[in-house]
């Protein structure tokens, strides 16, 4: 059938279980039904919700499964939302767990334009995790620092460095002075180390303009986009990803979602908002905290993103990019835990390091290597002073 | 001081509450404080955020507000929300509680275009609150059947009649065929009765093609929008209420927003994202659950919800909507809650009333009259059979 079928759990009874599912299914569709005469419930059966699940699974809560018809909704993400978990959202304990879509809907999304395989192209990185670094501390700064930094990072040899999520249009560091200058210092670090390092670039500012700004973001030689997403809406990711004049990858930005995300009760999942929805919705790659640092998230929370991510559908794949309290140490558990098609991202993690953002960077790229070639972090730091380092600070497995 | 100040609900220790509220106000802004030589700390004191205010209000829980300088992000909506709660909003328990704005940072904002003023000037209704109803079960349904169920609704006397927000552009009934055909009842209506009721139309699609639907609608004849706006995003609907070419009062709807505003211990505070962003954001009116139905909201938080978008400021006020449950019993107490400076609107209390969707408007109109002349219910039904009928069914005070 062609519907989207949203998982819900939510506060039941069993006793009631049947009948409240069925009200849902009737009051979000064709809103009434037993007592419609024969002849309209003819004319709207194919529009209304059918419950296809219904599982008390503790004492209080259950999970319930309906379709919506897809002739109910124009096929874009605000429709779908809100004719799944619109008026529902508001309908006590409630949290929307899954979206399943028909195949014949999902060809209406183009889902990530580079993905992993066109990510990995643009880095020349094959069989190995990417490693990725973050600006810190750059508001209020200017445009030197930033090339420094931009270095720094750089020569530590990172496959990209990425925007501060909070670095927004100022006088000092715009994307005119901004993109340019950082591609500067990446000339000259490649120049040094014959590594190409891409420079993923905050795009911001109102949601009419996004598209314009892209395209001079576009033209003055971006690498890819950074995007915060959830603070204007998945749909308008989606106008950048599906726009041909924007030919770059998008960096999908947790930030703002934690809002939706957190709750146990009320929400959205995280794997169905950061994973299966931003793939959906066109992002290349998706940042969601790690499960290791202080701003942790459960484990299982995180392996889900991941899933939505890269597990086999007619999108490409995209990058998981688990992110805060990452550091060399943390290298074998991460490539356990997201597997080489994954992203290490580190902030603190590498402009931390006592050698500073390009000891930082190397301590990284010299556990990799070691967890590749199957050789401890201990063994590895022992011919790599920049590991040893970093696993005396942070320590390591 | 131009900045924006954020209040926050959040799990605290007495004993580490100022360090974590620090913490907070530098990590959020300049990264890093402590450690800064002082010409840099010179340089960068006037990016660095600063507590404002830290209280336990529990054992477990703490309110502290931090101020964030409007040197750090772009005036708009998507850039503040990431500026206060974006990495933030993943942090643990807490919750964006308020948002204050300095004079100027309110400057760009411009609020309602039309607001309870301007309602009341287009539906010619002043000293009372304003009757709104609700089309339902329109799914799936054809032209005509929309047409007679505006007609009758229209002949109850009601002020403004909404789309179900369910309701997309579909080959039945898109907005080409919908608002010509709804205008067409409604002079009808007008012809009858002498009274002129209004339109919502449910403005649907992708966010970047809306402002080519709103001018559709605006040209075909429609009265108002109905906007999904937390399907969307805020910063979508000010780009349709700053835009002169659609000149419409804008109705925010609440779907969806359940997943933001639900939680006690995460997300934002209803107040706020229904409130007071909302009336930033351009909302002439903004629907919420009501205290009093199924789907109903704590009281203090529509109260709040009113507040915002009710009390002096430099924006025009916007009309609270307190939806879901309502019937006619409840005219008085929603009088008492929200004043007459508030919209009365029903859904199944209209079309459920026994003499359908016409007697369900007259019902609420003599229930109106009541409490604005001092009579009880019970006194004006012995008049008004509708409101007798109604209160029959449903009940009243």
């Amino acid at each position: 059938m062609n519907e989207v079928q949203a998982t819900y759990l939510l506060d039941a009874k069993l006793d009631s279980l049947e009948k409240k599912a069925e009200a849902i299914a009737v009051g979000l569709t064709v809103g009434s039904w037993t007592n419609l005469p024969a002849v309209e419930q003819k004319q709207l059966e194919r529009h209304k919700g059918r419950v296809i699940q219904t599982k008390m699974v503790s004492d209080q809560k259950a999970i319930i499964t309906i379709g919506y018809p897809s002739l109910n909704f124009s096929n874009d993400i605000p429709a779908i939302l809100t004719t799944t978990f619109g008026k529902f959202s508001l309908d006590g304990k409630v949290k929307l767990m899954d979206l399943s879509f028909s195949e014949e809907l999902k060809r209406d999304f183009a889902g990530p334009q580079f993905g992993i395989e066109g990510i990995r192209a643009l880095t020349n990185t094959y069989d190995r995790p990417l490693l990725m670094s973050i600006f810190k501390g750059v508001i209020g700064r200017d445009l030197n620092s930033l090339k420094e930094q931009m270095k720094a990072q750089a020569l530590g040899g990172i496959d990209i460095v990425k925007d501060d999520e909070i670095l927004f249009e100022n006088d000092e560091t715009p994307l005119e002075k901004r993109i340019p200058a950082c591609q500067e210092a990446l000339r000259a670090s490649y120049e040094e180390t014959g590594k190409r390092t891409l420079h993923a670039v905050n795009l911001t500012g109102k949601t009419m303009e996004l598209k314009e700004k892209a395209y001079k973001a576009v033209e003055l030689g971006a690498d890819l986009l950074l995007f915060n997403v959830f603070a204007y809406g998945l749909d308008v990711m989606q106008a950048l990803a599906e726009d041909p004049n924007i030919p770059l990858p998008i960096m999908a930005h947790p930030a703002f979602s934690g809002a939706m995300i957190s709750s146990p009760d009320f929400g959205v999942a995280p794997g169905l908002l950061l994973g299966k929805l931003a793939r959906m919705a066109g992002a290349d790659l998706s940042l969601f905290p790690s499960p290791y640092g202080s701003v942790a998230m459960a484990k299982e929370e995180t392996q889900a993103i991941a899933r939505h991510l890269t597990e086999e559908d007619q999108f490409k794949k995209a990058f998981p990019v688990p992110s805060a309290g990452i550091h060399p140490g943390l290298t074998p558990k991460l490539i356990t835990d997201f597997g080489i098609d994954s992203i290490i991202n580190a902030g603190g993690g590498i402009h931390g390091h006592p050698g500073g953002a390009t000891a930082g960077g190397k301590a990284f790229v010299q556990a990799i290597d070691a967890v590749l070639n199957n050789q401890s972090l201990q063994e590895a730091a022992s011919d790599h002073s920049e590991l040893a380092t970093a696993i005396e600070l942070w320590g390591g497995e």
